[in-house]
């Protein structure tokens, strides 16, 4: 499904709408800065740099427990188009965030274009909630409920999404998860989703979780675009200071590379979102480490290796 | 063997003399005070507050290379009365330690009340020298020898033991071990007891080492009752500093944690001691730290989990 | 191979040349300052104390891309000499770098005394670039490609080398690799010379690794004798700071440990290099626990374990 020349299209997604914290927006900006494009090109990839998209900021609102639902709504639709566009015409598009909330969009646009997309949600959280159960009203922890059509709200700007193909649960893999919400909790058991959280890892390894993951997603032998949305949350703290909802026990640096590093050598991950990188949430030897790590993390899943 | 409700009783043992530095006795105080009852009933446990056993305390003194035997005897009789008490109306019996002298006590009166309990002792140490093979005095390096019945000796405060059943050195099984001395190793390795060093943890995984030592206490089958004596030190100094003989190369947090959720698992855990927390050790940060793992490990054995 | 009673010769080699940084010649003193050799004869070793070699040290000169070749080339025929009458007569070569070039003289000596020796080469470099492939013309890069005579460059002082046997590719394994040049990835994949990387630890873990590892020296299931080269930049750099080239994503402490505990369990470990600590790139702390590193994985290869 990738065209040669294999081309990377990246996408500023400079969006903290999502989530209460200032601060995420400042991703796309400081990852292309640091150098994630030489990355790509190095890797030997084309590099198309499509911006920064623009969005309208409405006023800070709250509507069926939905903050910002307005402001979230039509960022996404605006890269839900992008991401349908680059997909459509075979490109690897690579979303940088930006807050998770974005997600929605992202996904919705590929999964357009890609209907037997799989995807690897990589986090420490499930964002499964939906208005009903959202302890916080935050939409970056909804994008999936969104995606899978599990609420009848439909908030304003969100209309867009229902001429879009709804994500089937059996398509999505949680892998990292170790803060989830008792509803959430719920929907995932229901639903019967993949969910490989910590224990699982701990217990088997981050390599055989990978393997059970990948095969699972390919039961009738036939390859399928995969979509990687990355969380850097996912990532130990210890790692991954610059984040808004840190949970400890999270990913090694190794593991968290492992991740990504694996699902490139598969030769199907087509499309990948970077997010919650929050600069000002640590001292700058912490936010700069972060930020680095987005970019490694995204240079792994381009297909950086050791041999 | 748990009654429902499921009850967790709470026994304090703010005892130290097991080991040469005050601290370890404000243990019991630290974990309440941070909420140690919250976990308990959030996790759906009756809680049961049996507050904290009050000892007579003896001048230090030596004999038979036993530094205050007296002490440690009488605080581990009144315990051990305790413990019996509660395991035998079917209650969960949580510790809350103390140095790991007072497990002499917590396991004597659980074995008496449960003869086929299995026994998980999580440690760097061994705890296991008598007082002929101690280089240093110390109590709390020798509870499972006294109470398999390893040597002679006879100390003032330790006549009540002789009423208790032994434990036989088949029942239990180390988790951690990563400094032995040389008259434990031998002890060891003659009685052929089940140990898991940190050697086996590296070379197959916490996943594998926890799968193999609870089948290994299921031989035929049947349920069993399994008490879990974690000794904080079993986890990295690098999160768990505040603790007296601290040993590199520990536990990560995320194995910490494992250990007592597959054991909760189990649905045979039914008492625990979590004991060597000693607050004056470390800066706060680190006391803070090893005061909450403390709880989380519990909260763990009691069946919090991610999903 | 090794004679009765067992004895190990500890050879100094406060060299730095393969290198631009001073300081890794420090390694020696300090490693026997703080302690090695009560390691070994607690372990149960004869100590044979060889003192530190000494070098004629040119002038800083570069020819054919090489820095120093002509000081690196002597002092690795001084080092040839003593670990070829070491190994000839059945004891355990300890050589103390130093960098890691000096390994061309430890292996060259050790290889033709015991010819059908096996090669563990621990490192988050591969060493076998050649003057041609070499990105900065340091040697400490280049000891396995002048040990298998990959390139026909004859540097001065090199020329005693055409008298040794050459390292056969297949009786070497990398552990640890995480830095490779291109040249070097092109030569370990056409001469198909056993390479394990963080990202084979990361998959299959170390326990795997190792046994996989060993195996392969052992196809017939005839012993034969292990030589360990373990440059300490295989460990992370949270853990070993003070060395030259720190790659971030290494070995923990406890996988650095395992490593040389499970090699020396073979019982066919034969023969030790511990390179590349330099204690002025670090503060204090951090050069300490570098060299007691040192010190500790030199005990678990001359068979330090728990139990
Ligand atoms: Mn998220
Ligand atoms: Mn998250
Ligand atoms: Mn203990
Ligand atoms: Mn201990
Ligand atoms: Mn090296
Ligand atoms: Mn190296």
């Amino acid at each position: 499904f990738l065209k040669h020349p294999r081309t990377c299209s990246v996408v500023g997604m400079p969006f903290s709408w999502g989530q209460p914290r200032g601060g995420t927006d400042q991703g796309p900006e400081l990852m292309r800065n640091r150098g994630l494009g030489d990355y790509v090109t190095k890797l030997e990839w084309r590099l198309e740099n499509r911006g920064d998209l623009q969005f309208e900021v409405d006023k800070p609102k709250i509507k069926y427990n939905l903050k910002n639902a307005y402001a979230v709504g039509q960022a996404c639709e605006k890269l839900a188009n992008e991401t349908y566009e680059l997909a459509s015409s075979g490109r690897f598009p690579l979303v940088i965030g930006g807050d998770h909330s974005i997600a929605l969009g992202s996904i919705a646009g590929i999964l357009r274009a890609r209907p037997d997309l799989a995807i690897v949600w990589v986090d420490a959280h499930a964002d499964i909630n939906t208005p009903e159960t959202s302890p916080s009203g935050n939409l970056h922890g909804m994008p999936i409920s969104f995606l899978m059509g599990l609420t009848d709200v439909i908030p304003p700007g969100f209309e867009w999404l229902q001429d879009y193909p709804k994500l089937d649960p059996e398509n999505l893999a949680f892998i990292g998860l170790r803060d989830v919400d008792p509803g959430e909790r719920e929907k995932i058991s229901e639903l019967g989703i993949k969910a490989y959280s910590m224990y699982h890892v701990d217990r088997y390894g981050i390599g055989q979780v990978m393997e059970h993951c990948i095969h699972s997603f390919l039961k009738d032998g036939k390859e399928r675009p995969i979509h990687l949305s990355y969380d850097i949350d996912a990532v130990d703290p210890d790692h991954a200071p610059a984040t808004g909802t840190m949970v400890r026990g999270g990913f090694t640096l190794r593991e968290a590379h492992y991740i990504a590093e694996r699902l490139a050598e598969t030769g199907m991950l087509g499309s990948m979102d970077i997010v919650e990188v929050n600069p000002t949430l640590s001292h700058s030897d912490g936010a700069n480490a972060t930020v680095e790590l987005g970019i490694h993390l995204v240079a792994s899943a381009l297909g950086n290796k050791i041999l």
